[in-house]
């Protein structure tokens, strides 16, 4: 005897998604048995609208259910600079500082020659037209993560847009706030003393 | 800024599965944006179908897409025998020994005073009134948990089933094979000699 053909196509379904094993996928299937009813109709639209509703902005590539995107289409933002992410989530961690006022782009992901993405497989030719369309833009801040990736693709950025004339910019590396010098990386370290300022 | 609000709702419905938190709802929800639609439409559909489709079978309380399910149904098995368990899944997990032919009853839970669940909670009246209505069955064999609620459980049924004169057996507790005498445990050891057989 299997499970019945409605709970195997859920298992299945949950079994796709990324860190969710066999055993997991059959525990959540069965949670779905005793949700509400209204609950897992809600949980199947989100499904379906998420996925349906929502686009890339064609401006910044960032995740939007209007075209332009919120940030893009926000006059009071400053557009003289634009800060260069991996993904939307990274425009989310931004925003949750709530100091940044520029424009943002989203790469949606990193050059890694380990796994064949190049430059071609990433938002980056979007970034070019946008700066050739628009004069405004005096600085690109590379924000791209602080590993071996981000920081080949912030290395490949810098360079590609030095003829362009446009201030580029790299986030600091450093000590996080909070953290403790003695465990700190020696990398990390290295960075920080590198990125010493004058008080 | 937050994320668009069809990822939100879509996270916060991640969020409600168990063992699910918010950073993983994240993770889960952009996984759907780069799924195919046609995997998503099946996710959803998958999702409202378990729901909707799947009842418990009226005679041993599994889940079921059919009433009576597919055990109760099936002619050929040995229909003397009733196997009480805790959970549907427990009838899955019997059913790939392929050793067992008889029929089931799902208690859909086990006694817990801490839990504050008792005997009125869990579907023990049902199997009462099966046994009064069927009188085909000989024995009940307890296959709850091996845990303090299942002993519980276990230990409740026997007294209820004692007066009706059908026989009452327990699965056996002892060393799981394949396992090693010297990390066995010491309430399992004493159950796996208390339970000797003759050779």
């Amino acid at each position: 005897m299997q499970y019945p053909e409605a709970i195997s196509r859920l298992i299945e379904s949950f079994t796709k998604l990324p860190g969710i094993g066999p055993k997991t996928a059959v525990r959540l299937a069965f949670h779905v048995l005793d949700m509400e009813e209204d609950d897992v109709l809600m949980f199947g639209k989100a499904l379906v609208s998420a996925k349906r509703d929502i686009s890339y902005c064609s401006i910044c590539g960032n995740i939007t259910d209007k075209d332009p995107c919120y940030v893009c289409s926000d006059k009071h933002r400053n557009r003289t600079i634009v800060c260069v992410v991996q993904d939307s989530r990274d425009v989310i961690a931004m925003e949750k500082m709530r100091d940044y006022q520029g424009l943002y782009h989203v790469l949606h992901g990193a050059i890694s020659p380990m796994e064949g993405i190049g430059p071609e497989d990433i938002n980056v030719s979007s970034l070019l037209t946008r700066l050739q369309a628009d004069e405004a833009i005096t600085e690109i801040i590379l924000a791209t993560n602080p590993n071996i990736e981000g920081e080949a693709t912030a290395m490949y950025l810098s360079r590609l847009l030095k003829p362009t004339g446009i201030r580029v910019t790299r986030i600091a590396h450093g000590l996080p706030v909070g953290g403790d010098l003695e465990y700190a990386d020696e990398v990390t370290l290295s960075r920080a003393m590198e990125g010493r300022r004058e008080l």
